[in-house]
């Protein structure tokens, strides 16, 4: 049997910080139509997909609170919402998020095709830093922006319209860490969407890291993750010379054997497609992957019982 | 500065069931002669390196029992642990381990250019299964004949001959699993000896798995695995047609980019010679991959707290 959902990776081009809301928001609804007249019926746009990377920047309270969404949907984004139900297409989509209580996170919503809110994951892997680094001509200011993500790696079961796929959320920088895909592998998850913002160069200073060796890192990580997990992957960048810095593309779906099916060519808005069979996560679930069978949680005590490193002591 | 260790992948041809142990050593001798000859201070071996990989087949006591090393060094493996101390060469070795109890494991053995044993590991993630699948050619029988192991991923710091290294093991299917990695990122490893003995189809039955995808997915965790915890990484093959079974090769030496250095050309013994810089793991290990700042165990839960899979439940 087959499960088959066609998905699409909606791709954005940069978006500058002069680029009125009303702007991007053509931009989101020109992918949107897009997909749906390729057959998609999940569109998985970028991190951060309203806006500039504002944590690029050192700002005060007046230039950042306009970046935030202080409810989802809003009158600016409805539209988007609506076209969505409409074309009976669902959505995964990145964006700053304040509270009424006034946290701010970087969260994700999963909408589904009849418009329903699946299910929402705020971002638990803030990179960067709280303080900006002195001289550095952007900063990577996310500890200073957002809280840490408070709700966990949940994983939502979709209705028919999406072949009752398990389905999971990660936000950028969550996809280079084994815990978030083992954290979601661990409730069957069958299709991870995620979004990102990756500097086309290293963002904690340094020159060693360029735009290949970055885009190879990317690709990496969603393809050796999809297979030790035994799922698909949907990766989405928002891509391209943004405000005068660079960010990856390289936005791709990968399947449960970590092979990439489909490929962004450009740096600019681009939709990829193809159709994600649910049913071929059981080879690897069912075999190389049965955790019941084969995981030994006894033997990983430190990765839940700490932080950071602890060297081995020297030797004799 | 630069902490360098010459590193050799020595990756061994077919071990027929027929093959006397002397030859076997021979030919480990061999391969010895030949890393230490272009400069290596450590010479990596695979996995069950003495014999051929027996778990393919149901044994009876009897035909088991000569598989096993009582203790080691013995004098059947002496000459190579001679020879190596005479030369200043180090070597990780996999064998399968027979304890004074009668406990039995799949072990591996790091012993330092001194002919000190600097470290020994027992494999965690046994594959396979306890009882025979009916009408299979071939079995996998890892969990019938071997205990887990219980010695956790220790990694172990050597001496200047070693520039200082951390180093740490696994064995074979330990590298599919993120958390074996892990449990050394936490630890600061910087170079992971790893050996195998991997089936050219698949182990579990099926026909979707070939050489060709089996040795794509077996490059694919080392690489991203080592990039995830900066560390360099030599995984090394037993390959080619053992007993009438294949196995793959596809030996590399990859470095904490996740980039592929060093590549096995061939399923027969063969010698990959690295510089591995492990100051190199500096730019992960103190950056994007600083685990203390960025890691979040509060938000891991499940990774220990259980094996198995948990589906959300239905849709509403």
């Amino acid at each position: 049997m087959s499960r088959i959902i066609r998905v699409a990776a909606a791709q954005m081009g940069p978006t500058q910080k002069a680029e009125p809301r009303a702007r991007t928001l053509e931009r989101l609804l020109a992918l949107l139509e897009q997909a749906a007249g390729q057959g998609a019926r999940l569109v998985v746009f970028p991190e951060l997909a309203l806006t500039t990377f504002f944590p690029r920047w050192l700002l005060d309270e007046a230039a950042l609170a306009p970046y935030f969404e202080k409810a989802m949907p809003n009158p600016a984004v409805q539209p988007l919402f609506d076209r969505a139900r409409a074309l009976g297409v669902g959505f995964y989509l990145g964006y700053a998020e304040q509270t009424p209580a006034g946290q701010r996170f970087n969260s994700a919503l999963l909408v589904a095709p009849d418009g329903s809110i699946l299910g929402k994951y705020r971002k638990v892997h803030l990179p960067g830093s709280v303080e900006p680094r002195p001289g550095a001509r952007f900063q990577q200011l996310e500890k200073r922006y957002f809280a840490y993500g408070d709700l966990g790696f949940p994983a939502f079961r979709a209705g028919p319209a999406w072949a009752g796929a398990i389905l999971g959320m990660m936000i950028c920088n969550d996809r280079r860490w084994p815990e978030s895909w083992r954290m979601l592998g661990l409730q069957g998850v069958e299709l991870v969407c995620l979004g990102y913002n990756s500097a086309a160069y290293d963002p904690n200073g340094g020159s060693s890291e360029d735009a290949a060796l970055r885009s190879f890192h990317s690709k990496l990580v969603a393809q050796a993750n999809a297979y030790m997990n035994a799922s698909w992957a949907v990766a989405v960048a928002k891509a391209g010379e943004e405000d005068g810095s660079g960010l990856i593309g390289a936005s791709c779906i990968v399947d449960p054997n970590g092979l990439i099916v489909a490929e962004a060519a450009t740096l600019a808005d681009e939709v990829l497609v193809a159709d994600c069979d649910l049913d071929l996560c059981r080879q690897g679930k069912d075999k190389m992957f049965n955790f019941a069978a084969h995981r030994r949680p006894d033997q990983y005590g430190a990765i839940t019982a700490r932080a950071g490193v602890v060297e081995p002591v020297a030797a004799r």
